[in-house]
């Protein structure tokens, strides 16, 4: 962390591991008996616990969502710009609750955990969890925490989705619902996408069966083709032209920035890399495979895949959100071809459809989806806004 | 072949091999001392050889363009919808040449061949070659073939670049350049899943540095997988949303078609296939992995990559097309994201700028960038017309 502590920043934070000794039955049919959350939180919690956000985190994140774990620590948590005292999310009106979900790997019971009835690391063993079963698992944290009603869930992407499905399956227990990216269901490129990269961590052959960990090893080529293609998905063709494109190449000549030059020196005629959007996935293919756990993987990907919360309410999304009880504020990308805007206005028709209250931001941002991740004024601010007017009522209803 | 030969079919074809001798200098500085192309010819070359049109194949695409191999032969050629008596491609009217290209795997000099110099199958010795090769080494199967001009040089995709490379070094040498669902040169995006279908194929163990046929093995899980990645590129999020949805669902009900149930059967909650895309996916790579050549696949990906003719001409693409000196059909389709319209209102807009001929048609058509392959009716009727016109003027500037 930097050597002056930051103002707007939530400092030095510890994550802590909350037992649950309750069994979680899950979509599956399976059963947990018993298992662990990491959380970290941050602001006060206030006395009629009315000020609790939550936040769910996307395919890869963690309860790291903001501050610094030492003061050594260079990198602080995946949504600190956003979670802090005068930030969006701002801690001096809000206590924030973040977790790493169930079947994670960042200290939550997952592939990597002890099955407590065999003692073995659980590898493959471990359940397939849905977004159900996260939000369940988080209905038990809430209560853990006596929190019996959220100011507001909010998540981006996947984590979006867990929004939806607090909305629908828990609708007294959130005021807002904030969901950022994110879409009804998996359209099947979302689904093939998917699939094409557990094809690929699967028949790693240093995947064994995920018994990887115990054999000593981990599918380092397969989860590094996995993230490469995941990465592609998150960039927009634009994004990618200006983070490769040489700027003041002779090339760029042409009548638009596709004639940008991508190459990263002269051609090898041979199969090394040729552009600098090559080195760049695998750069990034090669930090995340050291750093993530391929079950987990599988099992993130998966719980995208089975997301639908309009399959038990005969059929129709917004016959699922009728059975909602907060406001919406919907948030959507336009160069995010992943969970494009067209995916976000289906729920904001469906959420009108069904009556209920909600705000929808379409935010122009060349960066795709994973400018759910970054510092975008106008997305941060109408954030920051948002949950200002909440924070608002919230006080009005107290008194 | 259908037991009743259908009228419009090219009927039963065989294929040939063309020797060069000659030494071909290739882009990379290498040279090939003497090279096969494979090639099949349809209709009836006229006296003075004016009604010859040149098809160039995509990335997969061979020789095998129209026709039937045998009379047992179930399946045609890859354009058979387009080449034949009275169809777009009118056999009646022209005569049409189909090669497989170097490096390919359908019988031209590629890595399968056996390499001349040390009587090895060349594997990875293959030279990378470039689309400026290829039309290097259609000029010579030109002049082989005794055609000074060609009537037309047509081709979609990576055929496309082919044509473009033609009217910009071979100005004289066709009347029409026919540039159908491509671009001026690729996007970081395309390059990012190249190198990601490369990357797959060379991590598979069974690469063995491309020596994998010494080696009596392939790599097939990596061509697999290269070619599922390929395949999503091809098609459009609609396109996948039609083949795979399930139109008699219970879950049918949203307002828009997103809402389809994309679910092959119950879920399972493991990590077989549980989504239609799923074993459709699987299925196209595999049957693609069975019968081509990873080292080809390479190749071809690199010929992709490496595309941009402006390079040679102070850079700019409406520079390069200055050298043109033929008339220019320009189609797109509008879901077609692999190269999308955009790209082709590029070329477009710089063969304006050059002062060019250039009709352009953009399709409306579901498949993404697969129309190019598909029997669009307007697509067809446009290239027949197109082609019909262009006829007219060749018998009118020979009397």
């Amino acid at each position: 962390m930097p050597e002056v502590p930051l103002k707007d920043s939530v400092g030095i934070v510890s994550p802590r591991r909350v037992h649950f000794g309750e069994d979680l039955a899950l979509r599956s049919g399976k059963t947990l008996s018993g298992f662990d959350l990491m959380i970290e939180t941050y602001g006060k919690l206030n006395e009629d616990k009315s000020n609790a956000i939550l936040v769910c985190h996307a395919l890869s994140g963690d309860h790291h969502a903001a501050g610094f774990h030492s003061k050594n620590d260079t990198k602080p948590g995946w949504w600190d710009h956003c979670i802090g005292p005068g930030k969006a999310i701002d801690t001096n009106l809000f206590f924030v609750v973040a977790l790493n979900n169930l079947g994670g790997c960042a200290g939550s019971s997952g592939p990597t955990s002890l099955n407590p009835e065999t003692g073995r690391i659980y590898g493959p063993d471990f359940p397939v969890v849905t977004v159900r079963d996260w939000v369940k698992s988080q209905v038990m944290l809430s209560d853990y925490l006596g929190i019996k009603q959220w100011a507001a869930v909010v998540g981006g992407s996947l984590g979006g989705m867990q929004v939806l499905r607090w909305a629908v399956s828990y609708p007294d227990r959130l005021r807002h619902a904030i969901c950022i990216a994110a879409a009804p269901k998996l359209s099947a490129q979302n689904i093939a996408f998917n699939e094409v990269a557990r094809h690929s961590i699967i028949n790693d052959p240093n995947f064994h069966d995920g018994r990887y960990l115990e054999a000593n090893t981990y599918p380092k080529l397969g989860l590094m083709l996995a993230r490469m293609i995941g990465h592609i998905t998150y960039l927009s063709d634009s994004a990618m032209r200006e983070k490769f494109g040489r700027a003041d190449s002779n090339f760029n000549t042409s009548s638009t920035n596709f004639g940008r030059d991508l190459r990263s020196g002269n051609l090898s005629f041979g199969f090394n890399v040729d552009f600098q959007v090559e080195s760049y996935l695998h750069y990034q293919g090669e930090r995340f495979s050291e750093n993530f756990d391929a079950n987990t993987y599988l099992l993130m990907t998966k719980a995208l895949d089975y997301f639908d919360p309009s399959v038990d309410f005969d059929g129709g999304f917004s016959e699922a959100l009728q059975h909602s009880n907060c406001k919406f504020l919907i948030i959507s990308f336009s160069t995010d071809w992943r969970f494009p805007p067209e995916r976000s206005r289906e729920i904001v028709n469906d959420l009108l459809k069904a009556g209920k209250e909600v705000s929808y931001l379409e935010i122009e941002a060349d960066q795709g989806h994973d400018a759910f991740l970054l510092p975008i004024p106008r997305y941060i601010n109408a954030l920051r806004a948002y949950l200002r007017q909440a924070h608002t009522e919230i006080i009005e209803s107290a008194t």
